[in-house]
């Protein structure tokens, strides 16, 4: 039993093999893994890592002795591979994949709380070494857990270059005829600009990416993982479902293993050309090959998808309102039952497009509305700096304001005891008041906070029974002031200025 | 023809008699006239004013020679009072009396249009004499155009102390026993602790009233004068129905001659024990017996009421939503096809009540966002200083800081082609665009406004066929700077902070 392989609790455990490459390796044959431990047996698709080499992955979730066994067509022997490996302890930081709990909220898998706060770089990944070694050092000192970008690249407004790879072997159209004025046009017969073998992956571009989701590991963040999308000049939205399947379950086999993945479907599912059936088909398949059970949701432009439906496992929601998004979030967990995450609820900035000039405050404002809710926001940014390098599109540094207060909000996120936070579902006039979603800490009036948005007050009356712990928060300038101890009727004297909140903690 | 009586148009005209007293003249007996020149025949009610003396009241509505009769029971003598006077032209600044005109938008007898930039001061008029100087002054230092205040005094927190006078004959209840904790109490049975002859005015109250109404007359200010409200602690809230619109036929008779007089038949109607038949009946009666025709509307607590009624000229809306109303002036013109007076959109201030404290940007913005859509917005001030003197409910000095700023918008509401604004109905992610409602102008495509509101673009892209000057509208620091003229495809920068907007003019 020397030289047994090790690998820690919820890190990727490996198995390479060659095998046949003649024809097409990625879809003419098969690698199928089971892994056998004693309280889990688990059977993961493996895939064709190019230059005949196949691997096959597995995340496992207890400690202790396990086995392997490799079979499939991707070689002629009918002999299976076969192994055995130890399972250590976890890594520091590393809590297992992120599940739902309490209905509408997350924990890892080994029972800690996660409470999301996220951001968005749809093609983050794809810049040069330089800006993505910037990018993952920006991230390193916000209070981000959660950042949401694409795995097939991005054309859009200020995003007409080309990614630093592809996910498929062939060549793409000329981007020196794009303009700002006619980028669109190319969005509309995609296939006729470029040619590409769909069947036949770039393994580097997802190498890359595996590399870039370990790194948002080490930072504790979560990489949830945009499938599709319609900002496409490549002919990658607009692929055949069998060239879509083939790609959904290449990723899966790819990126389950790693704890820190979540499914995003689509952003932006509704301008592009799939159905509904299409949308059920991947998260059907996602439900049938991911064995760890990843999150799953799927992200609108206007209307919302149908977060009813059972693939789905929490909201991922774009607002639909200029002015209300966030104060919604009561509506939407009633609606659906299930987390909401506002990945979108507009970004911070100065582009001229609607949906990214709003200014710190209202960014860091919505964030609370949001999360006072027991709901998860999400932030993005769009400054129009010399160099056109915006974080919502390619990361870099963070020029704005409010990326600041959310480690803040983080901290006290935590301190929530339970899993999350709930409210009143009726705004109550008195604030946003925010209480834990667990019913015994609620009976028992242990916690609240009176969040009091854009409004003024310059004191609060409260009549409260129980002896309670009482601390002024500044949301914007992150303070929290110790007020002292107060039961029965009192008064909280406020600064008079917006983005205060109250906190309650019941003297035991 | 030496000494013929003169007046102004639409200033009041009145005829002093005397007449019985023994009995309760106010209800005993009668006094009309009929007021006619070689355009109109009026007939006025009068009413008893105390101590011996009739009066009857006419606005004449255009120049020349008028004569006049007064009949009535007042006195025994079956002989009519007759007389003549003239008619001169009007005083600067006396427009006559506001209208409906172009369905949503308002305009004096005259035909000058009327932009309504509105406050609330609720019994600013029922302050000593000192206070009612101090808000007089601070009118006139503002761009209001409209005022809303209590015929009947107001209890209310903040507001304990006894009014100047009361506008019936008895004796009030002690405020001595009033408490911030206990005042409630005191407006369930009002009738119990008080004692009022509810046939038997105060004509003093009432002439107060006249002159504070005069004085804002001066002053170019509608005196929106509101009949009943539900915060009584003396019952003039709770009167049989008789003695209602015996209230209601007097102040008819003494304020309708007033040429800038909107009647609110209630703030908070809903908070009132009266019915639907009530208010209506109040409504028949305005109509029968205001010869004028002043502007008549009712403002809400929580639901609206109806305003679709015939007798309602416009609404008077109070917001029902923490975060939205003013966004939601083109769905309330579109469901009514009347003028849009959004009364209350909540209050700058630092109380801690919830429709009390917002800041001056908030307010600003509110009153932009419906001005731009065609609607009417009204201020409140209500910061809470060491005298507890605040302006929405006392008058006084202001404090805050939205004031300011309310001139200016409403200097550029002159501008506006032809009577008023409108815009597209629904929001088209690039701000509010603000139009002429006037057909012809629109279709001319003549003047624009963008409104950016919230949003902070530092620039926006325009094209337009016809060639426009263009300026740069700041309307927090009240800047209105020339960009040039511009044709096509343009580019206007913008300083990237919020409360921005764009003006188009065409060049002829």
């Amino acid at each position: 039993m020397n030289n047994m392989q090790q690998v820690a609790k919820y890190d990727v455990f490996e198995v390479t093999l060659t095998g046949k490459t003649e024809g097409n390796p990625f879809v003419d044959y098969t690698i199928t893994g089971v892994f056998t431990g004693e309280r889990e047996e688990v059977k993961a698709e493996g895939f064709y890592d190019g230059e005949g080499v196949y691997k096959v992955r597995f995340m496992p979730s207890y400690e202790g002795s396990y086995r392997y066994s490799i079979t499939g067509s991707y070689r002629d022997d009918a002999e299976p591979v076969t192994g055995e490996f130890t399972v250590l302890s976890a890594k520091e930081g590393n809590h297992g994949p992120v599940q739902v709990a309490d209905t509408y909220h997350f924990r890892y898998a080994d029972k800690t709380p996660y409470y999301s706060v996220g951001t968005t770089c749809y093609v983050w990944e794809l810049e040069n070494d330089e800006r993505i070694a910037e990018t993952l050092k920006s991230l390193a000192n916000t209070g981000f857990n959660k950042i949401r970008f694409c795995i097939f690249p991005k054309h859009y407004d200020y995003n007409f270059k080309e990614p630093r790879s592809y996910p498929y072997v062939g060549t793409p159209m000329d981007n020196s005829v794009l303009t700002e004025d006619n980028f669109w046009d190319y969005t509309k017969n995609p296939l006729e600009n470029n040619t590409w073998d769909f069947t036949c992956f770039n393994p580097a571009h997802f190498r890359h990416i595996e590399w870039c989701i370990a790194e948002l590991s080490k930072l504790g963040i979560q990489a949830d993982l945009i499938m599709f999308h319609p900002y496409d000049r490549w002919g990658f939205s607009v692929m055949s479902k069998e060239q879509d399947d083939l790609y959904v379950k290449y990723i899966v086999a790819r990126f389950s293993a790693f704890h820190n993945i979540w499914w995003s479907l689509a952003n932006e599912y509704d301008l592009l050309q799939k159905k509904e059936e299409d949308w059920d088909r991947f998260g059907n398949i996602l439900c049938e090959k991911d064995p760890y059970g990843h999150l799953r949701s799927i992200h609108n432009c206007i209307p919302f998808y149908d977060y009813t439906r059972p693939w789905i496992t929490h909201c991922s929601i774009q607002r639909q309102d200029i002015y209300k998004t966030a104060e919604l979030t009561n509506e939407w967990r009633d609606t659906y039952k299930k987390p909401v995450v506002i990945d979108e609820m507009a970004y911070e900035g100065d582009i001229p497009h609607f949906w990214g000039n709003i200014t710190g405050q209202e960014m860091v404002r919505r964030f609370w509305e949001c999360a006072m809710r027991g709901g998860y926001p999400g932030h993005g940014e769009t400054y129009e700096s010399e160099d056109r390098v915006l974080w919502w599109s390619h990361g870099g540094k963070l020029k704005g304001e409010s990326w600041k207060r959310f480690r803040f909000l983080y901290d006290i996120l935590c301190e929530t005891p339970g899993l999350g936070l709930t409210s009143d579902a009726k705004f109550d006039y008195n604030g946003v008041i925010a209480m834990p979603q667990d019913e015994t800490e609620r009976a028992n009036k242990t916690y609240f906070i009176y969040y009091y948005s854009f409004m003024q007050p310059s004191y609060k009356k409260f009549e409260f029974e129980d002896v309670y712990e009482v601390e002024v928060i500044d949301t914007w300038n992150m303070t929290i002031e110790k007020r002292g101890v107060f039961q029965g009727k009192f008064r909280i004297d406020l600064p008079g200025r917006p983005y205060m909140a109250i906190r309650f903690k019941k003297v035991k």
